[in-house]
């Protein structure tokens, strides 16, 4: 049974990464035996993700001694025993694979190692742990499709503002082969992975429950759809529902994995505000769409540029420049085109502007007009001449007439 | 002729001083000798605003000094004699009275000393000198007015939302006593002196052309409101028009006189831009109020902020802070009101999510769904209880029914 089962996924997955059109073309590697597989899927059912307290009382312990310490109900852990009799890690296997999931971990040619990040806790100041594995719907490979990735989150109540920039920045950032993550929730999460799959681009939803979990109901079609083009992510096994502590621990995750995220209209209570923080936290970019001052939607987006350092994100290009490398992908800042009478001297600048549009005046007088002496007056004059800027006629210079329009 | 005007003048400003509301209550102490104000008020119509050949070649020089070198045709001053046969300062100071102006120099009481910072041309990267003085039409006293001001500066072609935002901020900052400063121009200048105006507020019009003229000619209403209940300033005598160099010199006045610069909307190729420049190199506050990424006309303010390190201004607030001595105003970032929930410890947020709605649940099962051991579970419900956020009914725990709406 145990044997079987783990067959099984193993020929899903290898039918999965030569299949997939974005995944490695190599079939995945696997340097884990079954034993730690199981282990891992165990722990990821019996311990909540970001589990602090578990954190600390597993600190140093390989997956496989942890799940052996609990097995053996060793003293310290029995908090964790609770659930300990419901555990089936092989059933929860057998039921990913039934559902076209895998479960990748660590040492798995796919792992994302993005993810470690989140186990360096000491470097961060709420600590909440790597995950134990991930459970993974879909045909991409999980680590080249994060490989160029950037977040979008925000508000669930999102005004139309953000609704459509949330598309159009998600289908451009899959225009240039950036992978858009986000939580698969309503409003912005939706319009992100929506804009992403109607530019043909890698989405994936990064859920806060089962991967065979619909959540929200209403949104079951979309997760089907980012489930066929590209995937759906979960640290919690198959059937799990999701819970608020659950929502947060599952924003460390979307920061973690992503060079950057992208923060698109929150209210000053929202959970993109935690993600950016966690984004912050792991050294990723942190970045901001402005909106109106006038909307509450925007507000916490311009805080985090206030009082967070988030960057402001304007375009894709802004985007695409944060989570580069440094210098590999710079802005090029907008300009206006700049017209030949921009960039005249001074002196002609005065020139030009004392002389009449319609009825022509002497050089004397324009110089008076300019407040320039003759001599400066007359050479500024012949050299705006010679760039066709004003005309010289019997009585003076004027402006050149209009072009008639054609 | 000389003394009878000079005299008119001085009781005007005297009536002016001690009439004003807004002013200070003293009336103006003048140091300066009528040859001193006659020389200056000869060289801000002989002198362009901002003329940087004049600022080389007076170097060194006092007011009266240039003026009599000019009188004698000193070597090398040539440039600057065409207008000198048709400047009458005599007349242009008798005119200024008669329009109901002023001529504010250096050393006078009401001389804003704030604008002596453009004087310091060797910290600027573009020079181009301080006024040589001020002509004021209006009540308020000028240095007493500027004492606590901001900009507010942006496109002439704004939105509705720019229109919107700009009467709101001037209205808000007038509230709070801050003197709103702005070119009297369409668009964002319009709507930020009708803020102030309509919030009882001070606000003062930097025209590029003389106090007396309007321009455009479709703002003179406001402008003769803002001459009547705030300030007109220029740099330029009586009569003079506006030119592209003028609107430039202008734009130098409006944030060198103010602690900062707020732009609200402004396209790439605006004016607000190089005002907002100008504030930058005079050490003042530069804030920019961010807008709809769509909109055209806040892509300047968003670059402001991403390349410019201008503050993002989203509210009264931000600015008041911004243009404060450091740390006297700090704004009190936005924060959602914390419900107990908030507040919860993980263990008891955990026990929480796990206590069904409806049907009550003993407290084994909630401490499997909680993955927390039983006496932890316990205490937790025990703990939640005494909140009132679950109650205990003989069969287990469940979440309190609804309080029903009165």
């Amino acid at each position: 049974m145990t044997n079987h089962a783990l067959t099984n996924l193993a020929l899903t997955t290898d039918t999965i990464g030569s299949g997939g059109g974005a995944a490695g073309s190599e079939p995945l590697a696997d340097s884990n035996d079954d034993r730690e597989r199981l282990a891992r899927a165990g722990l990821s059912r019996v311990v909540e993700p970001g589990d602090l307290a578990a954190l600390k009382a597993f600190d140093g312990m390989s997956a496989l001694e942890i799940w052996d310490r609990l097995q053996r109900k060793s003293r310290g852990l029995e908090r964790w025993s609770t659930r300990l009799a419901e555990v089936d890690p092989q059933g929860d296997l057998e039921r990913a694979a039934a559902a076209g999931a895998r479960f990748v971990i660590p040492g798995d040619e796919e792992w994302p190692d993005a993810v470690d990040v989140l186990a360096d806790a000491g470097q961060l100041t709420r600590r909440a742990g790597a995950p134990f594995g991930l459970w993974v719907r879909g045909r991409a490979n999980l680590r080249a499709a994060l490989k160029q990735s950037a977040s979008i989150v925000g508000a669930r109540a999102c005004s139309s503002y953000g609704d459509h920039v949330a598309a159009e920045l998600s289908a451009g950032l899959a225009d240039t082969g950036v992978t858009v993550v986000s939580g698969g929730a309503f409003g912005i999460d939706a319009a992100a992975h929506r804009g992403a799959l109607a530019a043909s681009g890698l989405t994936i939803a990064v859920l806060a429950c089962g991967v065979d979990v619909s959540y929200p109901k209403s949104n079951s079609a979309l997760l089907s759809r980012i489930a066929e083009d590209g995937l759906v992510v979960a640290e919690l096994p198959p059937g799990c529902s999701p819970t608020k502590l659950r929502f947060l621990a599952r924003n460390r995750l979307i920061a973690a994995a992503t060079q950057g995220t992208v923060v698109i209209e929150a209210a000053i209570r929202s959970g993109a505000l935690n993600t950016a923080g966690w984004a912050e936290q792991c050294g990723r970019a942190v970045l901001a769409v402005p909106g109106p001052i006038t909307s509450r939607m925007s507000a916490g987006s311009h805080l985090l540029v206030r009082e967070r350092n988030a960057l402001l994100a304007t375009s894709v290009a802004d985007i695409v420049e944060a989570i580069s490398p440094f210098g590999a992908h710079l802005t090029e800042p907008p300009r206006a085109p700049q017209t030949l009478a921009d960039t005249l001297a001074p002196d002609l600048q005065r020139t030009l502007d004392a002389v009449p549009v319609h009825h022509p005046a002497p050089a004397t007088r324009i110089a008076v007009t300019a407040g320039l002496d003759l001599p400066t007056t007359q050479q500024s004059l012949e050299s705006l001449a010679a760039h066709a800027l004003i005309t010289q006629t019997p009585t003076g210079w004027r402006l050149p007439p209009p072009t008639p329009l054609a």
